[in-house]
């Protein structure tokens, strides 16, 4: 049994909140829907903003685009208006017109004249290439799977090879999905991260290089000399009251974290951060009021941009801790880190 | 019959190409799938940049949002990359994903190991909301009719309500796809637009205002008191060697061009411009030399910025003019502007 | 006596504020500084954004670079933190420097801590560049020339060849200082611009495509031919409660009006829009509370979208009614529009 | 003595050039004039990027803002046109007007028609506040001083309290001017960084955690407890034939170095990346013809990325250990690093 709660490395000295995920956010529920069958290794994962309808009550948002070598839809609009109206999407590169569709479709069934008496609605997608373990020409998700990660979302977030990441690697060993929170300045932040970054040799675990060991026991060299690829998907939540612009300079404070454990932003690598505030929502009507919220002063960021940093890098410790090995498609397999590594899991 | 290639106001003083389209760029051609069926209304337009495989020679690009309520795909990657991929498509809000994955198939089908061996590819897709015509939530347009787009792609390029131009609206009256070119500083530079935008009383042809009396001949005063909708996507080709930092410059100047018209980029209307050059491409293989290019003098791209505007407004102008009367959902319909001001079509 | 404030043709159907100025803003007033000796011929126009102290009580501002060929002082703090702290000043490309240790001291005078328990303060100064009249190269101006722009701020907005106008052209002719206000949507939007950009042939005025005659009157064929040079400095104000976010896509919108008048924001035109808001401003100080504001409904900005280019555009034709001839250095000289096309003043 | 060129821990695996500076970049060279008079503890750096005049011959060249805390000027330009075409300026905050004249002024003496028939010229000025050390109210740097750096350029790199570097701190001990270089892909990156952030708390040494014995150590809970202040320039070089928008994605490479040493990007630091290529240059003539460069295909991009991070992260190192006590204004002082940590020297 390789998949451990227990053991994880801590990052940093700010308490996490209750659940250490970003379903620590007040009304942020998580749902994964995966796909496992012989070389089909995908899925979905959907974060829902709050409980309502995001489309009626949009949530302030704004993303950082570390390296753009990514196929996402839908950051055109959040970047110009500063608000996401559907749920976060994840999933694989192929899938990305099919999950918008479907996000296109929910919309509109819970609000019909979308695309007629009401503006249409900004479906927001975002994905990594999980094809050395799925068949991803397959193009096997659907709409239906959209939903049903919807369908299922809660505040418990399973973690690992499940749902948008059950197909992804990381480090030359399996990855996925990982979430973590801290605590800071009074506010939580939490992250949710769908890890597919990263060569072996460059892993580093809460501040120790053990990249060239696990290189060098993965006897893949292949890998080791590669150049990073897939991507790294960074959802950060936080219930301090931030406009666009804060959540911007929010958002790239996930780059930081990332740096942390090996990566540079690889050139093949697509790596994004979108944040998003659960503090106050921006009503679709104009004819209803609009929020006076007090933003939070500039300079009380500082916490917050540390509690966004060490929750990308525990989370992404927690993708790899959690991630089960997966056999895909074509004899291609990534091991579980704690299997290559069982020492990581007592050290810590 | 109101389609009429003559008496278009000309734009500006700069010489045109041969064609007056996007097609004087050598290797440049353009192709449309049209679906008209009661309620549905709508369609696929695609620009090809060249006769080859864009995933093996990519094509140096760069884009503006000038106004970013727009439901694209692709720019993440044609902002950090420089260069897009896939053949440009444009079509209705709703149909991005349907088109996208079409483009995944179809540079799957030319390269099969895109997402394997090789790294996947980028979808790029522009949209404008034809709602009020078409019944956009039916999703009516497949991948299918992309690929007829791409297949009937060619030198001649239709104007007015084809292709993804066959449900859009502009100024109150019927829109939809033009194109024109200029020559300046021994180059060319041509437009195809998707014009989807404007209240009818901001109307302004060729620097006259014509808007308020458009306005008053429409009898929709709801209509005129609007705010700007739509959107419209304007797509720049030049022969200038030009590269991705050159081309953001020039696509910039789309702007200029549509504020002509009497757009102030309104809120509700995606405004983007792409640009792409046809003088080199970039190899996707790396072992293949990169072009030695001698890139345009920055002071000798003002001409070629005056081409992209006055090009612009002028494509603007062909898609009004060619835009014949269309019919669409519930009673809705689009007269031609020459059908409501038959002296523009004299007074040229 | 070519300078006149009647006959300028009226831009757009917006009614105007009382004083058609950007001191239409309560709180918002003016100054210039101009230098007038032989070859000496240039200056600084300062605009306060409120009465009080802009560091402690900080302005909401954002801008849009249309095209960067500038060497403005402060764009990169205003983009990050989304306020301004000093008055925005405007003076010659060479003076930059001077006018930017000018407003650090007038900060320092106003706040003793800053630099040392307080933070700096972040200097906010446009340039153009007035070297065909002035001798730039002398670097004339002085910190105690903002300070006498400062020191004479009021209400009534000087225009024409004052201040940072002084020494500027444009379309051949002599430019400078314009301001011009519209009503729209329950709010005020004032521009005041430094114009110095635009060749005789492209002087569009409110419509109207005069240029190829200026140019042939001015019978400077080599101007005509030249590129646009110079720059034109564009800033909004309002007293809608906008966001940063809101902000910066209010100053986009002056370049619809920009391109109105002829502009294509030419490669060697240093082409730049802020905006900034009266409706409230941030504290400096973290344990003041924070202003509760109810932002603009986003789709409530296109009234104001529209004011802010036929603003633009109405301050750019008051740069040019009111601008006098002046001779600067080296024979070098400008007449004006006025002098040159006198049946303009009559028209309107 | 605690100034060391020893013992400074090796950052990542890649060779060093053989100077490990920036100017192991052929024709990059370095010059300081340190000011040092009681409570004025501050300098000028400069950065030359050949041996020729870069107004006639402008050097590829772009930035990143991670923040913009920050009171640089010339970035504007550079964003547009890619090309950097003075010297590249180091200083305090408060001296930016100061030096950016010095360059007007030395730019001028070269080329005797700025400003007249030539266009102006861009200075390029980055600071970091090092009012804790330094009475930066004096605004003791002068035009002379820059000159006094440039003409003192060389390849010798003096690193620690020099130049810009005299009156910054990092970390709550003493930073400043630290330099190193990779080489990887082929190529070589080099870095000079101005070190002026961080708090004691967060330090990271080549991976190792040292900032809370290092807090514990100053007894400056204080210190502690503050947010990031300062700021952070990085300058990289490369002799890789990239172009700006290449050399954009390399400059935010710097930020993953940063990161590894703790930094979260606060938000009181001013930290941006400019990276310039020595591969080629721009002529200003546009009589002389433009460089046919073929630029390094994008998938060769990671090993530069990789010394990217690493250069500035070992630069930073470098500054820290290099850095001599310093003390200033008001009797305020900052301690060398290895003087509170003598471990840190000997276990390297």
């Amino acid at each position: 049994m390789t998949v451990s709660t227990t053991g994880v490395p801590r990052v940093g000295s700010l308490p996490t909140g209750p659940l250490d995920s970003i379903a620590d956010l007040a009304g942020v529920t998580v749902g994964h829907c995966t796909l496992v069958d012989a070389g089909v290794q995908t899925g979905v994962t959907v974060i829902r903003p709050h409980g309502g309808d995001p489309y009626r009550d949009k949530v302030p948002a704004a993303a950082t685009v570390l390296n753009g070598f990514g196929k996402s839809i839908g950051l055109v609009q959040v970047d110009e208006l500063g608000v996401l109206e559907t749920p976060v999407a994840l999933t694989n590169t192929f899938s990305v017109g099919a999950v918008a569709q479907a996000q296109i479709r929910a919309a509109v069934a819970a609000n019909p004249e979308i695309g007629r008496a009401l503006p249409t609605v900004n479906p927001l997608v975002f994905e990594c290439n999980d094809g050395y373990l799925n068949d991803i020409q397959r193009m096997a998700v659907e709409g239906s799977h959209y939903e049903a990660a919807l369908a299922g979302a809660g505040q418990a977030v399973a973690q690992g090879a499940v749902g948008a990441g059950r197909g992804m690697s990381a480090f030359g060993v399996k990855g996925g999905i990982g979430s973590a929170s801290r605590l800071a300045g009074g506010y939580c932040v939490g992250a949710l991260v769908l890890a597919n970054f990263g060569t072996a040799e460059s892993l580093t675990v809460a501040g120790r290089l053990v990249g060239p060991d696990l290189a060098q026991r993965l006897a893949q060299p292949d890998t080791v000399a590669q150049p990073e690829k897939g991507s790294i998907i960074m959802i950060l939540a936080t219930d301090a009251p931030l406009d666009a612009r804060q959540l911007r300079r929010l958002s790239l404070r996930a780059g930081a974290g990332l740096a942390r454990t090996g990566s540079v932003f690889g050139h093949g690598s697509g790596d994004i951060a979108l944040a998003f505030s659960t503090a106050y929502t921006v009503p679709h009507d104009a004819v209803r009021p609009m929020p006076a919220v007090a933003m939070l002063h500039e300079t009380r960021l500082d916490p917050l941009f540390r509690a966004a940093a060490d929750s990308v890098e525990q989370a992404i410790l927690h993708a790899l801790w959690h991630a089960a090995p997966v056999q895909g498609r074509d004899g291609h397999g990534r091991r579980a880190l704690l299997d290559v590594m069982p020492e990581l899991g007592r050290t810590a």
